[in-house]
């Protein structure tokens, strides 16, 4: 079988909600040659991942680890191993993946309770807090930055009021971790899985999760050791079975913990991928890599307010690595997207639901968190708008994101 | 935070069940910039990785795809899929993995039926087909090649039956596809679902299926398409909600089809490697592939042998690319492994349940499926040995595999 030509993709600078180019070091360390799933060096690679999303995360949590998918199968595996069916599960939703959490959870055979703000605004705590008193959930799902309105939900508040109401407080802080601040401890979340493909610069296909110690001993009150590998000193079972063998976190757990106890092959060039991802993140400096995508993302709001165009929502509560802009009237959005694609190799983003075709999203996260990709993206719409007809003030853009630039140079 | 080399791994020569070295124009395709999830030319890469799995399984399958996750993730995929609570399924059980399929359609809450062969033995097909009229299941789920014991099921047979009684016919075809044969439309397979980290010599970290139209069918009567994406065009649900999100195999098929309906956002790492794997596979032709995995699997048989070691169950189904070796009375099996790891930079593999502590597993996989490898291993298995007191008789084993491939040179 022939004609399958080697990987020669465009070179794309990718500006849209999410996947984002990976930094240079990240694909370097996924073309590493694989060790063996126990062997001490690998295991000892799995340890290292343990600590630096520790840190990531700002926790003390020892249950922090990687699942072998993306995004979405970490937050099933929360979901799925923390549910039994008819537990009440809360789910405040600002966006498309807070429907996500609720569809996962009611998947799980949850007792579903919704709280919904329209798109573009977020919940103040006050009614997170009158709803878990209402509904008294087992476990609260809430996203941190939802990329479908660009919106970025304040947790400081939430850890206290589960904790008082003795609700597990999860988050799927996916496409913000990295760009924006996330305290796991300081929080008190119970429970937390992202991506890598946002703010960390990677790829899809691994999620780092997180879990706090009273996140564990609810999982652990469903424990199962798999019958080809259980030994006599195994307890086979305890508890009703959590509904899915490959996200069963308590099997997951015993493969990272001392026991290594088989469950899947630990996919390892993913593994190299998040654990460079988690080595730039750190060696950069948390801070200094929020404050980074901070300053992209003024540049980029500030560009596109000179240019004349609308950004989308609540801007007090807009995450800083994306914004969302709404499409001129006369203009054909899809038309722009494509022309900054093929003749600029940009990309930038569509929307989904209720915002379908009404407004663009454009990221700056992770590797693309730079100057010159705001730049060339907001010069490259300029030219592409004016293509369409629009009359805009010329290069107004790129110099209002100049001077966001100017006034934060050390950035 | 510092303190975290650059990722270093020893050259391990990997002749253990799995994972096994990558070729090196898999790593090299794994740190390919990314292109955005909807780029013409992403969905272009991912047509050609169905069509390239089409050919590699043997099928006209439309439904041909990945599973973002490892080759458990792809088992996890079809079963839950499939079935409903209380639907009744058949697993012939000859080892590990049998207990695994067993053990996930049971978390599904089906009625699982086993029968069980003796670990080393595999089925005939009158025993299955007694146990289908017995059962009546819904559908088979059976391994082909089961690493826990190095057998390889013959499943020419079966499908047959399986049409004959109205059973869907599944196979977890991990261990064994690239390195035997699998002719997914000639044997009438509904499903089959592998991993590239054996005879496909990639990494863990991404499950290719296939499914028949009858399989498709039955995943179609349970229709969904997420609330946060639905369009009014869209018919939100029909049938019982398949309990997983993650692997609703409706909403992966509306993901790769011509809809391009979002689910998750795909693992572009995993699927540039996955069509390097199939890539790799189909230029070097598949026929021949399965000849250097016989000749190389013949050659480290008759090497163990010539050594005055057992090989373990019944060679007549043993699959090529793995073989077991009872561990000699008076033999600290870890110790051997661990001279060869650490000395040799060679990693053979242990053995689970009941076969735990009594053969070592040793593999001639993928990329390593060749004469050095096979010579290397055989070489410094004799040194090791001798070091462990044993009287061997020198250099038979690498004489016997050199017979091999003296008679085998195209190989």
């Amino acid at each position: 079988m022939t004609g399958f030509a080697p990987l020669t993709p465009p070179p794309r600078l990718l500006m849209g909600p999410g996947p984002i180019n990976c930094y240079p070091r990240v694909l370097s360390a996924m073309s590493t040659q694989l060790v063996g799933q126990y062997d001490p060096v690998m295991t000892g690679y799995m340890n290292e991942t343990m600590a630096l999303y520790r840190t990531l995360f700002n926790t003390k949590n020892q249950q922090t680890m990687l699942i072998d998918g993306t995004s979405r199968a970490g937050i099933e595996a929360v979901l799925v191993s923390a549910i039994e069916p008819g537990d009440k599960v809360l789910v405040p939703i600002f966006g498309r993946f807070g429907h996500l959490l609720a569809e996962i959870a009611e998947r799980a055979d949850a007792e579903v309770h919704t709280i919904e703000v329209p798109w573009g605004e977020v919940f103040k705590p006050e009614q997170i807090e009158a709803a878990i008193k209402k509904v008294q959930p087992k476990l609260l799902a809430i996203v941190q930055g939802d990329t479908s309105t660009t919106m970025f939900q304040p947790l400081e508040d939430i850890g206290a009021i589960c904790e008082a109401n003795d609700v597990l407080f999860y988050c799927d802080a996916t496409a913000s971790v990295g760009g924006n601040p996330l305290e796991v401890d300081k929080w008190k979340l119970d429970a937390v899985s992202v991506g890598l493909q946002k703010c960390l610069g990677g790829p899809s296909g691994s999620a780092p999760i997180t879990m706090s110690q009273k996140f564990v001993d609810v999982v652990r009150t469903r424990h199962h050791v798999e019958a080809g590998i259980r030994d006599a000193h195994h307890e086979s079972a305890r508890g009703p079975k959590i509904r899915s063998n490959y996200f069963d976190l308590g099997m997951i757990m015993d493969y990272w913990g001392d026991e290594r106890l088989n469950h899947h092959t630990e996919a390892a060039t993913m593994l190299y991928c998040a654990r460079e991802c988690a080595i730039l993140h750190l060696e950069e400096g948390q801070q200094n890599v929020i404050a980074r995508h901070k300053v992209a993302g003024d540049a980029m709001l500030a560009g596109v307010q000179a240019l004349g165009l609308t950004p989308f929502g609540d801007l007090a509560n807009k995450m800083s690595n994306v914004v969302g802009v709404v499409i001129p009237d006369g203009v054909h959005g899809e038309q722009v997207r494509e022309d900054l694609l093929l003749r600029f190799n940009i990309e930038i983003g569509t929307s989904f639901g209720p915002l379908k075709g009404k407004i663009w999203r454009i990221g700056t996260m992770g590797y693309n968190a730079r100057q010159d990709a705001v730049l060339h993206t907001l010069q490259s719409l300029e030219t592409v708008l004016r293509k369409q007809g629009m009359s805009l003030p010329a290069g107004a853009g790129v110099d209002a994101a100049l001077a966001v630039y100017s006034g934060a140079m050390n950035v």
